[in-house]
């Protein structure tokens, strides 16, 4: 007997396959490969020093851990903010990663640069805020102008040494993220940044996990730019960060 | 006498030589290359049968052309829609492009489908509407029930038959989009769409095109996604659509 079946009833099949394919994948990594690649979605947030934290929520506080985050150490704080934009424009609601940093940044998705009307956020690398243009926050106990450190942060690659070697690659290197799937991407600028304390991760904004429809996406990996058969790690899971 | 520039100098000065590189490239294609390639960006917007027009807007209404699109024909028009999400959230100003069609569609990027809300939309090329969410529609004139009819549009890439045999191609072939600037991507999966009447353009969402910082890019190619180092068209221009 013939079976037909619409489409829907297909797309549930594929995403059902898919499913058993990507849990088949969180086993151990084989010997000698990479470990499993993480990839998380950084939606927008800030990051700040002490004195900027207790001009906006008061003298003495400090933030409160809501939940870890991928890396160890670093938490999405309960804490959030309205930033500001030079046409009045706001977004509510701004995140605070934690622990405290010793300069105040921002990094925000070209989705929001574009709603705030803030001009010439350059993509960079997180605390490379030199020449960057500043922006207003308001906290419950204040408001602060930000002189400086609105950026869009450059897609980027944590790993240990022992990664980075297995990649062949090196802290500051360039490699490809590639997504597979309904919405097929290739990213050509992953920044590496290698420490001893670091578990493979790469960060994606908003713009550009939308962009690939990561949600639905079949397989991710990473390959050193130069190199291009050479893909050793695959996506195991994949969530939003903040 | 040696000369410092600070970082805003040197972006600066490559701002102003890209420019020129660009206004360059606006001169007429050399023989038998392809056409100039514009990539445009289109922004949220619906299209919208006679039916659901009058429904929205009043009996007999037809839309209004506000100012053409690159494409002969086809226009933006002076009327907008409000957009409900499945809770309550919604997104007023959905533009309506132009002319009427025979069936009512709404394109979304994929954080328009996140803030309202809307589950399991789908990348789906223009018209093929078969089995995708509905949504609430409001107008001036009244309210409509979409049944189906919202995606997210493939990229895709309009051309003639003379541009579609300088590259190589046929209707319904996939070629790639690779975007060259701060934020390097390469589109994998770019529909191609031939007809004598267009004009060679790519279609990018907001998504797609804040992902790779188009506005800043400094080159765009189209190529066939088999054979890549046959990249014989590169950007001249770049706009929003709507």
């Amino acid at each position: 007997m013939a079976v037909t079946l619409d489409r829907a009833a297909v797309e549930r099949v594929v995403r059902e396959v898919l499913g058993e394919f990507r849990k088949g994948q969180d086993a151990a990594p084989p010997d000698g490969a990479a470990s499993p690649l993480k990839v998380n979605v950084s939606a927008r947030h800030a990051h700040l020093c002490p004195r900027d934290f207790e001009a906006l929520f008061g003298k003495g506080a400090r933030p409160t851990p809501l939940r870890p985050l991928y890396q160890e150490g670093h938490f999405a704080a309960a804490e959030s903010l309205t930033i500001i934009g030079p046409k009045s424009r706001l977004i509510t609601g701004l995140r605070i990663l934690g622990p405290l940093r010793e300069y105040s940044q921002v990094e925000l998705a070209y989705t929001d640069v574009v709603l705030l009307g803030i001009e010439k956020v350059p993509v960079r690398m997180s605390g490379d805020i030199e020449g960057t243009p500043g922006v207003w926050l308001m906290g419950p106990a204040g408001m602060l102008e930000l002189k400086r450190g609105v950026i869009r942060a450059a897609i980027h690659a944590h790993m240990s040494d022992r990664d980075a070697a297995r990649f062949g690659v090196a802290d500051k290197d360039i490699m490809e993220l590639v997504v597979e799937g309904d919405a097929p991407v290739i990213f050509g600028r992953v920044h590496v940044r290698v420490d001893p304390s670091y578990k493979l991760e790469v960060h994606l904004d908003t713009d550009e996990a939308n962009a690939c429809h990561l949600a639905s996406a079949s397989r991710v990996s990473l390959r050193p730019a130069k190199g291009r058969l050479n893909v050793i790690s695959d996506i195991i899971n994949k969530g939003v960060r903040a």
